[in-house]
C-alpha cells in the first residue's frame, strides 16, 4: 500500500493570539503561521490543545480555518483539530475542514464522559466517518488522556485501521508514553505516528515515526525542523540535545501560557501573552524566570 | 434577602430517547417530561449528563428546549444545562435558555483543560455572566468532577456569590461528597444546593438543602418527590429507606444506560434503551439482571 498522502515532518500546533477583549487576532495568527512555515515547519497542526481550540466557539473554529486558507496558507499544510464531545459537532467540523482541502484532521475522542469503552469509541468514530462520507477524509487520532481522560488503545486503533484503512491513517500522541508510541510503530507499519515532543523525535524517527507535533515548536521551529530533516546524519545527536534542553525547560512552566510568553518576547507583541479563560497567563515573575532561563541555554535565536 | 425565585424540590435530569438513526425522538421526550411532572417532579433539570447533553450537538441542545416550551412544558419548570468548554458557546446556550424564560441554567465548568485554577474558573464564569448580560439569568453551578475533572471549590463559590449575589444562586453536586455539600450549606445559607441522589436527600434537607437533582428520579419519581414533600414527617425515614434501596441497586449498573433500560420496560418502548455513542447500552444480560433485582425490591410500580 502506498502512503504518499500521509503527513510527515514537524507540524507545530500553532498558538492563537487574543485581543484585550479576548477575540481572535486573525492577522497576527496568520503572521505566526506564515513565520512557522518559513522557519521550516512541514505543516501546521492548527486548532489543537495548544491553539486553545476548545476555548474557541463552534463558529470561530470554522472561521479560523477559512481565514488561513483565504490568506494563502496551503490547505494541504493544515491538520486541524475537529474533535467534539458530540457526533454531530465533530461531523460538522470535520466536513467543513475536509471540504477546504486540508491534509487531514486530528480527532480527539469525545471528551466529556469518562470510563467509556473501546466499543463506544469505535461506534463514535465509525459514525463520524460514515456521516462525513467523504473519500478525501484523512483522520489522525489525537491521543491525549491527560486532557480527554480517554485513550485510544492499540486494540481500538487496530480495529479502526482494519475497518477504515484509507481513512484512519495516523495518530498524534500527547501522552508522552514512549512505550505506547513504540507499540503503535511496531504493530501498525505505515501508520503515521507523531509524538508530541521534539525530545522524543530522534528516537521515534529511528523506529519509523512520521515526525512530531510539538507545542514547543511554536518557539523553536528552526532547530526542530532541522532535526527532522537531518535525523539520520552525524549532527543529529547534538541537535537533539539542544532542542531537548529547551523543551525540558519550557515544560517546567504551564505550557500554553509559557509558549505565549515566549512568542510575545520573540515578536515584541505583548498581546501574545494573553490566554482565554479558564487558562491563566504566566505571572510576571514566571515570565521573567522563563525568559531568563532560556537565555542561559544560549537559545539566542529565541528570545 | 428574599430567595423566593430559587428552585426547590426534586428536579429529574430527564433522560433522552433516540431513534434507530440516533436522532432525538422529541415526541417521546416530551411525553417523558410530562409524565415526570405529573408524577410529582417539581421541575426538570434537562440537558445535563443524564440527558446525554454533551452527546447532542450545539443546535440540538437549543432545539430541545424550544420543543419543550412549545409543547407547553412551563419554562419556569426547566433548569437546562448550558455548559460548554468555550465562553462563546456557553454564552450562546445560556442566552438562548434565559430568553425562553427558564427558571435558571446549570453550568458545568469548562471541561476540556485540566488542572485549571480557581482564578481561571472565576474569570470564565464572570465573562459568561457579563456577556449574557440579562438580569433574568439565574445560574446554578454544576459540580461533577468525575466527568468534568474540575470542581467548584467552596472558596470559588464564595467569590462568585459575593460578586453576583442575584445571579449565582445555587449548585447541583454530582460528586456525592457529603462533606462538600454540608460545607456549602453551612457557609452559604440561602444558596440552593441540590445533591444528586435521593439517598442523600433526607439528611441534606435537615441541613437546609433545596431538594435533589437525581438521575434515578427518572424511574422512581413518585416516592422521591413524596419524600421531598414529607421529609419533615413521621414516614420520612421509611420512605428514605425505600428510595435508597432502589437507588443503591441502580448505581451498580452503568447509570445512564440502566435508567434507559428501566424506562424502556416501564413504557414498553424498547427504543428507550438506546444510548448515543460513546455510551453503550446495557447488554441483555445486564438488563435482565437489573429488572429482576428491581422486582425483588418490590419496586412494583417501577417495572
Amino acid at each position: 500500500m502506498k502512503h504518499t498522502d500521509r503527513a510527515s515532518g514537524v507540524w507545530p500546533p500553532a498558538t492563537m493570539p487574543f485581543r484585550p477583549d479576548l477575540s481572535i487576532d486573525f492577522d497576527r495568527y496568520i503572521e505566526h503561521c506564515r513565520a512557522l512555515l518559513k522557519g521550516g515547519a512541514h505543516g501546521l497542526a492548527v486548532l489543537g490543545t495548544t491553539s486553545e481550540a476548545n476555548s474557541l466557539d463552534f463558529t470561530e473554529r470554522q472561521t479560523t480555518l477559512e481565514k488561513l486558507v483565504s490568506a494563502g496558507i496551503p490547505a494541504e499544510k493544515l491538520l486541524p483539530g475537529t474533535g467534539a464531545p458530540s457526533i454531530g459537532d465533530a461531523v460538522r467540523l470535520t466536513k467543513h475542514a475536509t471540504s477546504l482541502g486540508v491534509k487531514g484532521v486530528l480527532l480527539l475522542p469525545p471528551f466529556y464522559y469518562k470510563g467509556v469503552s473501546d466499543d463506544g469509541l469505535f461506534a463514535f468514530i465509525s459514525e463520524v466517518i460514515a456521516r462525513v462520507n467523504d473519500p478525501k477524509l484523512r483522520l489522525y487520532l489525537y491521543n491525549f488522556p491527560q486532557m480527554s481522560a480517554i485513550a485510544y488503545s492499540p486494540d481500538l486503533i487496530g480495529r479502526l485501521i482494519a475497518k477504515f484503512p484509507e481513512t484512519v491513517v495516523g495518530l498524534k500522541d500527547s501522552s508522552g508514553d514512549v512505550a505506547y508510541v513504540n507499540t503503535l510503530l511496531e504493530r501498525f507499519p505505515g501508520f503515521a505516528v507523531f509524538p508530541s515532543s521534539e525530545a522524543l523525535l530522534l528516537a521515534a524517527m529511528k523506529k519509523g515515526a512520521a515526525g512530531c507535533i510539538s507545542a514547543t515548536a511554536n518557539t523553536n521551529i528552526g532547530p526542530i525542523s532541522k532535526l527532522f530533516d537531518t535525523w539520520n546524519s552525524a549532527g543529529a545527536e547534538e541537535l537533539h540535545r539542544q532542542v531537548s534542553a529547551v523543551r525540558n525547560l519550557m515544560v517546567k512552566f504551564p505550557l500554553i501560557a509559557g509558549i505565549k510568553a515566549v512568542v510575545a518576547e520573540q515578536t515584541g507583541h505583548k498581546d501574545w501573552a494573553r490566554t482565554r479563560p479558564p487558562l491563566d497567563p504566566l505571572s510576571s515573575a514566571q515570565t521573567k524566570e522563563l525568559l531568563g532561563e532560556l537565555k542561559k541555554l544560549d537559545a539566542g535565536a529565541l528570545v
